[in-house]
């Protein structure tokens, strides 16, 4: 029986049979996975066979907010998505802040796991432990803002939250993502997830509290964090005031801010246009996830011309990488509208934004031509173009349906040695920092359980220069793979699996992170918790990840990178000339597999995945 | 003292100083005016000189409910808005429903009078008595669903009920309206009235009660009216389920639908693809207004290309004809994007859309060149050249710089000859109804206080075939003076004054309409109410209007019609070979104004204006 921080129950919902079903919150499950991403990766583990189609009725989808989520731990209100990915063939996980994943803790549950696929479209309404199921037949083809607001119209209740695909979604783009308010549970193409089990919306209301086992002891962790947060200057006012953007200019200045579909770093320095007053030019407001004294997320209003009064919120340094830089489009409104676009019709900005800078590409060089474009010029900078082609991609029409699948399945389609421009890692497209002068954050990215994904092993020590656990130097190869496992293992359990908001885990608990987190998890659930287990819970994660993964198929030979960064390197700025060679990638994955205890080939051995607890997966590997 | 239906406060905001009061809701004034529209026109009256600059801080806008809203009576949550129009320089009056008119009499209101000019943009919030000014900066160039949004979030009250502007009125945008959730307090210019103030928004929420006077007798005469409404079938199912366009089909029947600025009737018949059925293709869901059983409002979803995914609630009959028939647009789809866009923009649909019908007729006649339009093809029919033109009016650039104030003004400043083709009365744009062949319909425009407005004396007898006062052949001139007399007086106090729905009038109680008022009204207030009385309300206010009109400047020769009303005779359909003749017009303004007890020059006369208790009319008629 679990004593706090969790509701206890986990709600089952069957789309096919139209039922639902309340199982507990097993209190193994907790101590073993604490949560978010830890629920739902294993949820996916036991229960969907690793060769499922990800667009099938067998894939299941897992909402998993963390146990922090809903109490007075700051910046925790954030959850997790989990799917086997229909855009990477592997374990798919997206999270999102802002207010949806309270809710759900506050409706009394500790995860949502969708099943099966509705016969008709669907939403589902969730309200202190009542379940509806509802026809969404009326709301398919709607946008997901107008969506939101229908159902809260609906049913009445302009605080319900609400998580809903938009046309992307329905249409089973592969880079469809899920909307909640105006966030995303952006990658992997969970979005198609949704679409694929005609599940447009789940809307989630509830009154119930988050129990605390000691209040006391659980006062008292906080205020270590607290005080943390408040002693970094980076947070306030900084981050507050400046947000996300704030690394696009840090990125130009180190090099690696990657253009013109990573051909171009370097080469043109959008910071001006681009950069962090560029960004405060048009911000009208700032939003705040639940008990968040933050608020980084900026509200900004497209000032000029034919985009003139579009408002979004965002967008992030990525998503200005995906829509501005990759694709040289230095307007800055044009990446606001967008970004409210893409929004609207539930797609992934960082995902969409690279297939159109590799399209771009593509037509530079040739490869595309007008009469595969319908008469877009897409060159790079064409921000008109960008905008009919991201309808395009969400509508699956002409050029944007074969981007729609993602830069990995484009070049497949599109052949004509179109694969050496997509860039992307096992099919998931490339965020913004040009690894080539990062090498820690280019290991990660090759070896993240989601493809290249920053957030799963973010290379804070490359990038802020935070000497945590030791000073790094960002062109040295030498001890990357200890620390990018260090890296992930840290950042899965605290910001994946206990939901802490990524920024304050760099910015401000580096040193303290597993400490603090015991501490918290230890006062607020009466669970032992000490820093070793609450690490061990990451390395649990990452290796019941991988087994999935490599059940899927996935082998060493996925670890790695584009071609281009292996052999292109980078032509000028502060990380001129470098690149990471294929050798170098190997060196860097010798030491990896060696620190993760895995072999030589990339997979668990039977003894470390005996230490982590792990005997149900290893009887997978080896039945 | 007011004992039901009032809350017996009148707040009065000013800008300028920021302050407010609250004043007594005079026994007299509910008995002589009733409310909405008739609490506007007095204040405006008695507190606006005729010769004030409509976008100067000496113009007041007055927000008005009626007694019945909030009250059991359905479909009468409904508010007026009244300043000086900076579109026509009459009285400027609109009406909306939606939710906000029963938020404002919820927080304590009859009323709310705003005066002023804020120095920098604000909005005002109101809350249970309590109102503050707060700062709208930020909010400053947001459209208008955003807009909303953001207001309550900011207020951390997401059932705040709001009215906004958007761009357009920000610009003084001479066809800007004020926008209510979904819905538009439209035409007139009111938009830029508030722009003029800097004011971009009032945010209402109420938790009072409307008292009623005598519950027994109260019940008794809504039953008779909600009798009414069950006995019409028009009402239901058939209203219900197919809302104003319903209009299209029947008007495009009797060859009175107007169509690409009013010279295509009859030639263009777009009833298959605008009309009852291709709405309710695109139906996805209906809108009520508090209390309404009826639920007209209709939310649709474009379908097909570029404008796929995009919703509106709408567009309403006359918007189809001002974005569809008038431009000669038979794409619903674009139609439904014109109207949200408009709605987001916060500009007059059916103003936007006839000065795009004439500006098309103009490019089709050579009078504007593409040099004119920016490179604009603007030939009847073209959709997307109409989505830009939209937003270059809100924006006030190029050629929509011109038609943003309408085309009486836009015609003054093209010249060549543009005049004839500039559709409108007293500077108002026309509404859908062909009057070449429905002649109480045309005089009711040609005379209405706010210039060509179908609302003020809807000749429903000629629409519908409703006998009520009598049966009418619509293309004779005979006994339409009186008629029209009839129809603004009953129209203006049951519909403006007392704020019921006038779809509710027309199809249910167009025999018993000021029976039923007076009864209510005399439960509800306490208040003693005959049914003379009651049609002298209306009378009371179409003349104090008239009065405040005269002294604006406007004369006889304004009470006039568009040059092709009079000269271009209908050419196919079921009217054809219909026009108002000058003469036949003449005729029917000589019977109009002696029906009125008007002077031959269409001036009340003294003892009109003593009879109605206009003393003070009178003075300022004959100082």
């Amino acid at each position: 029986m679990l004593k706090g921080g969790y509701m206890g129950k986990i709600l089952r919902v069957n789309l096919t049979e139209q039922t639902y079903k309340e199982e507990e919150t097993a209190v193994e499950l907790a101590k073993q996975y604490i949560g978010g991403a830890g629920f739902g990766v294993k949820y996916l583990f036991d229960e969907v066979p690793a060769d499922t189609d990800p667009l099938g009725p067998a894939n299941k989808l897992i909402f998993a907010p963390g146990p922090f989520s809903g109490t007075a731990v700051p910046c925790a209100s954030r959850i997790a998505a989990v799917a086997k990915s229909p855009l990477t063939g592997a374990v798919g996980m997206a999270l999102s802040g802002g207010h949806f994943p309270v809710e759900l803790k506050f409706a009394g549950y500790d995860a949502l796991i969708i099943e099966g696929k509705a016969e008709k479209p669907t939403y589902v309404s969730i309200k202190d432990g009542k379940v509806s199921f509802r026809s969404a037949e009326h709301l398919w083809g709607t946008r997901t803002s107008d969506c939101q607001q229908l159902i809260k119209d609906q049913l009445r209740d302009q605080n319900t939250r609400i998580v809903c695909i938009g046309p992307a979604g329905e249409r089973l783009v592969k880079v469809a993502c899920i909307i909640n308010e105006r966030r995303a549970l952006g990658r992997k193409g969970l979005g198609a997830v949704m679409g694929s089990k005609n599940l447009k919306a789940v809307a989630v209301r509830g009154s119930q509290e988050v129990p605390v086992y000691d209040k006391e002891a659980f006062k008292k962790a906080r205020s270590v964090m607290t005080g943390a947060m408040k002693e970094s200057h980076a947070l306030y006012p900084m981050f507050s005031h400046i947000g996300t953007p704030a690394v696009l200019d840090l990125t130009c200045e180190m090099g690696i801010f990657s253009t013109k579909n990573w051909a171009g770093t370097g080469q043109w320095a959008p910071v001006d246009k681009l950069g962090v007053e560029a960004n405060n030019s048009r911000k009208i407001g700032r939003e705040h996830c639940y008990n968040c004294p933050v608020g980084c997320s900026q509200i900004k209003l497209a000032r000029e011309g034919s985009y003139a009064g579009i408002l979004t919120e965002g967008p992030e340094f990525e998503s200005i990488y995906s829509l501005g830089g990759t694709t040289g489009i230095d307007n800055l409104d044009a990446v606001i509208a967008a970004d409210r676009l893409c929004d609207e019709l539930g797609m992934d900005t960082m995902s969409a934004g690279v297939a159109i800078g590799f399209a771009m590409e593509l037509y530079e060089k040739g490869i595309l031509t007008k009469s595969d474009t319908g008469g877009l010029e897409l060159h790079f900078g064409n921000d008109k173009a960008m905008q009919e082609l991201l309808l395009d991609m969400a509508y699956r029409r002409g050029l944007g349906d074969i981007l729609a699948d993602g830069v990995k399945l484009a070049a497949e389609k599109i052949g004509k040695g179109s694969e050496k421009y997509a860039m992307h890692i096992k099919g998931l497209e490339l965020p913004a920092y040009d690894i080539r002068g990062a090498k820690a954050h280019g290991l990660n990215y090759a070896t993240s359980y989601t493809g290249a994904d920053h957030n799963r092993g973010y290379a804070f020590q490359e990038i802020f220069g935070i000497p945590v656990p030791e000073a790094v130097d960002r062109f040295a190869y030498a001890g990357k793979g200890k620390l990018t496992k260090w890296n992930q293992d840290v950042r899965c359990v605290t910001c994946d699996c206990a939901t802490m908001c990524a920024f304050i885990l760099d910015m401000a608990l580096p040193g303290i992170a597993t400490q603090n987190t015991a501490d918290l998890m230890q006062a607020l659930t009466g669970l032992p918790f000490t820093p070793e287990e609450v690490q061990a819970v990451g390395e649990r994660v990452n290796n019941l990840a991988r087994v999935f993964n490599k059940l899927a198929g996935f082998s060493r030979a996925d670890d790695t990178f584009p071609e281009r960064i292996m052999t292109e390197p980078l032509k000028e700025g502060n990380s001129k000339g470098q690149l990471i060679s294929k050798e170098d990638l190997n060196t860097m994955l010798d030491e990896y597999y060696a620190a993760r205890g895995w072999t030589t080939e990339g997979v668990p051995t039977p003894e470390k995945l005996r230490s982590l607890g792990l005997e149900d997966a290893l009887k997978k590997l080896e039945p």
